[in-house]
Parts: structure tokens; sequence; C-alpha cells
């Protein structure tokens, strides 16, 4: 009786709030991916994908940061999300909740790193929004987006099969306390040379890492069905200012997550590193059927347990 | 120096912040309109209209209000401005930000109430979101959505000319205090059946009325670059329960504001009482060149001055 959000945690939350909805002739996938996935008819022949997500102060970044970076961050993570499916970003809403006494170069701030953000990666357009009060001091900044995706190079959570390798782009860990958080590059360029292999070494399934491996690993495992998974824990790629447990737990990473066919793995790498020599390539593991999911532990939790 | 938020106020605020924005090739409308208006390409034939809106904790509802009566508002307020465009909505995403301490029950009664207005009109789908923590003890729901409209038919805030007669459907006024703004109907169908008319009896510019008339008349006048109206007060349709001052100042009534050709106004009216008996139509005065908008005073500023 009269259980609140912190005692069942944000992944319990939402399968409760989303039980029993029916979807839409027109959803190809709706809540438990990076983005939504609507069908825009036989004419249009693309996907459109929906996404929405905030930065809320002292959660997301603390008081007091450079007000450009906190725009940059709240505009590359759903730029990152938008990544994960294959996709192009393309139209943006900016939602901006603050107190009152909230300094009008503080927003005009938020707004240069956002606008700097959405033109450097797919030119996206910032098209509306709204500003609200919120009584109280933090801040809440919420980005909604549109983006297209063909219905080839759209990755999902969900294709993985036991057998596949786990990949992970760039560093894991420390990100928060180094400030990465801030700065970090979506992986849009590179999510979509990915899907645009050959199906011998194209993803299978693919999210970004915002959560931390620990919590996002099981997610993709479990919307893929697959009942467990081998981490060869030496092949984490751990940031030189970090440690394994940061880099498995913290989250804030906006690295890609992906598997592919054990048998293209070799031939991915090859190809990966000539294309992008500055961003490492890891193979972490094993997608299996041994019902064994607990090699990891640790992940971000909204409402903290 | 040091401007706040509260100095300027949010019509000034978004001006300042839009100010220089470059718009993308497909964008038909920007920031200033109820909605943005997308051209998805010329296979489509349709535009995409883009909305996002939030309501906040003791700004758009008091604490202790029944949770079905918030999902309710925060969903049909953005189908009132998807249906201000003279669109259909479509898909929508819902982002919460609550304390940990929030109750389950109560996150799960917003759901029912959105689910219930998303099904009601235009069998909207929920398909995504985000639940994420806000430190203190507020709570934010924010619905981001998706609509279409037929380029014929989309009824944009810039189109009224001088001459042109300005209605409002519905009663306005003391919709806080009365509790109607919890259980309002967005004027979908009658929005859809407006722009359905001959060009002789069609909208020429509309919007819906959330801030009051005292402050969207003049916005609706901005974005037509009309300089002055004639307004007469006692045409204004005041709710049984309100005074002139509520209904012309306080906002959140959802009603639609829109202008049509004087030569078409009788016509119009007569079809509207055959088409809809329970929904009063008022005419309350006429665009002009006169260089004045003083005609009201009040509106809801949410950076209160």
């Amino acid at each position: 009786m009269d259980q609140k959000v912190r005692d069942i945690g944000e992944d319990a939350l939402i399968s409760r709030l989303i039980q029993g909805q029916k979807d839409r002739h027109d959803v190809i996938a709706g809540p438990g991916d990076d983005c939504a996935v609507i069908d825009l008819g036989p004419a249009s022949g693309e996907w459109q994908l929906l996404k929405t997500d905030c930065v809320i102060e002292s959660v997301h970044f603390l008081t007091g940061t450079e007000p450009e970076k906190i725009g940059w961050k709240a505009m590359c993570r759903v730029i990152s999300d938008i990544a994960a499916m294959g996709g192009m970003p393309e139209h943006a809403l900016v939602t901006i909740a603050v107190g009152e006494d909230c300094k009008v170069s503080e927003v005009e701030g938020w707004y240069r790193g956002m606008r700097k953000a959405a033109e450097k990666f797919g030119d996206v357009g910032i098209v509306g929004g709204e500003t609200a009060s919120l009584p109280g001091s933090g801040a809440v900044i919420s980005i909604a987006m549109t983006g297209t995706v063909e219905p080839a190079k759209c990755a999902m959570r969900s294709g993985a099969r036991v057998g596949d390798v786990i990949a992970v782009t760039g560093g894991l860990g420390n990100s928060f306390a180094s400030g990465r958080h801030l700065e970090f590059t979506p992986r849009l360029h590179e999510a979509r040379w990915l899907m645009d292999r050959d199906s011998a070494m194209k993803p299978t399934a693919m999210m970004d890492l915002s959560d931390g491996l620990a919590k996002d690993l099981p997610r993709l495992a479990e919307m893929s069905a697959i009942s467990g998974y081998e981490i060869d824990l030496s092949a984490i790629p751990v940031n030189p200012d970090s440690d394994l447990a940061a880099a498995v737990g913290e989250g804030e990473d906006y690295e890609l997550l992906f598997t592919i066919p054990a048998a293209g793995a070799e031939n991915l790498r090859l190809a990966w590193e000539e294309q992008f020599p500055n961003c490492p390539l890891s193979y972490i593991g094993q997608m299996t059927d041994s019902g064994d999911r607990t090699a990891l532990s640790g992940g971000w939790e909204h409402f903290g347990r």
C-alpha cells in the first residue's frame, strides 16, 4: 500500500505505467527502446524516431556548471539516443522550467550550447518549446526530438542473438567527476557507419550507454529475450582516470553498446580501426543462453534505493 | 546586467532565445505559433505538427488534486494546441519528473487520465517518455506530441487581415477556481470542422486561449502584423460564475480564438449553430489598422511581474 517511486525504481515504474497499453497500427517500436519508431507510411519509405530526455539541476549537472556545457549535454543526450537507433536527428522542441530568479544570461548560455550541438550533429532545428516557472530553485531542461531512419538501417535493442559478440565504443567510467559528461560526442557518425555495413558485420542490437553497462546490458538482453551473457572484465575499456567499478556502474558515458554476429567480428574490427582510428572498439563478451546475467553490478538508478 | 527571467517575462525571454535562429529548409513555421509545422516532403502531402507543453505542481495544478484530472489536463493542453492548428494529434512522449517520495499510485493516476484523454481525442499513442527524479517536492509532467495536418487546412496565427471578425468559442473566465481547467474539452472537432469550411468562412488565423484574451489576442495580432483591434466588451462570453476581468485576464480556458473574413461571419454562425448547438460562438470585435491594442488588460505571465 502507498508505495513510493523509490521503493520500486525507474524500470518497474515504467513497466507498471505502460502495462496493457495498446499500440497504434503505425507504431513499429513503443516504450522500451532508445527511441519510439513510427511508420510514416509507404509513400515516405522512412521511419520516424521520437525521443524525449531531460537534464535536471543537482541530478544531471551541478549548480554553477558553465551554462553552455549544460545546453550541450542536454542536446547531445537526445542526439545520442537517435544515433543509437541508426537514425539522423531532425527537429527539437525545448522545454525550460526554472525559478523566476534564474538569470537570463544563464538561460541564454544553455541555448548557445544547445544550438552549437544541434548545428554540429545533423543540423537539428530547434523549432519550438516553452518556458515555464518552476517553484523552488532547481532547473529542468527537457528536449523532445524527431529523427528519421531507413527501415533497413534501424537498430533496436531487441535483435541480439545467442552467440553474438558484445561490443562497446570508446572508454568508460568517471565521466561525471572528470566533467566528460558535459562535453561528450554523441556517436552519430559511428552508429550510421555501423548500420551501413553488410549484414555479416552489422549490429543486431544497439543502444547508448547512459546508465552504465551493469544497468544497460541487462536491458538489451531483456528486450532481445536472451537469458544470459559472459563478460570478460579485463576487456572492458576503462578510462585511465577511472576504475572498473565506475566503468561498469556509473553511467553517463554515452558510448554505443551493440551486438554483432561472432563470424563478422574480426572483419568489423579491421574496418572500424581504419575508419575511426581515434575511437577504440572493444569486444567485451558474448550473449549466451546460460540464464546468468549477474556478471556486472551497479548502474544508475533515478529513484535511489 | 544580471537580469532575471522575472524582470523580462516569458515572451521577451523567448524572443531573445530564438533571435538570429536559422530555420531548416523543411520548417514551415518555427517558434511563435501553437505548434511547429514541418514539411514531410512531396511524397507525404502532409505537414507534421510538433508541440511540447508541461504542467507543474503549484503552477498548473494544486497539490492534492485528483491525479486522473491532472493527467487529463496535461494531455488535453497539448491536444488543444494541435487542434488550434487544424491538425489531428498522433503520438505523445511523456516526461515525468518527481521526488522519490512521490506515490506510485499518484503517477499511475496521472497515466490513467492521460490515456483516457489520448484515446478520446484522435486515439493518440503514448509511445515513450521518461521518468526522472526531481529534487524537492514538486512534480513536472511534460508532454511532447506529433500531429498531422493537410496544408490547405492548417491554421496559423499569422493569417489575420484588417477587417476580419474576431471570434471565440465557448465561455471564458474563472476556469482555475471552478476546476474547469482540469476537465476541459479540447476543441479538436470544432477546429477541424472550421478548417474544412469554404474559404469565405474559414478562419484566417487561429490559436487556443491558454493565457487569456488580453495576452493571447495581442500575440495573434503581432504574428499577423496587424496593428490594432476593436473589442466589444459586452460581446465577450463571460462564464456565469466569472466576471469580465477574469474572462479576459485569467487564462486556462482552452477555447479557440480565431479571425474570419467579415463577409462570411453570418453564414458561419448559422452553420456553426446547427453543427455545435451546445457550444456558443461569439463575435467579440474586429481587426483594425488603428495602432491600438489596448482594449484588454491582464493575462497570465509565467514569471510574475
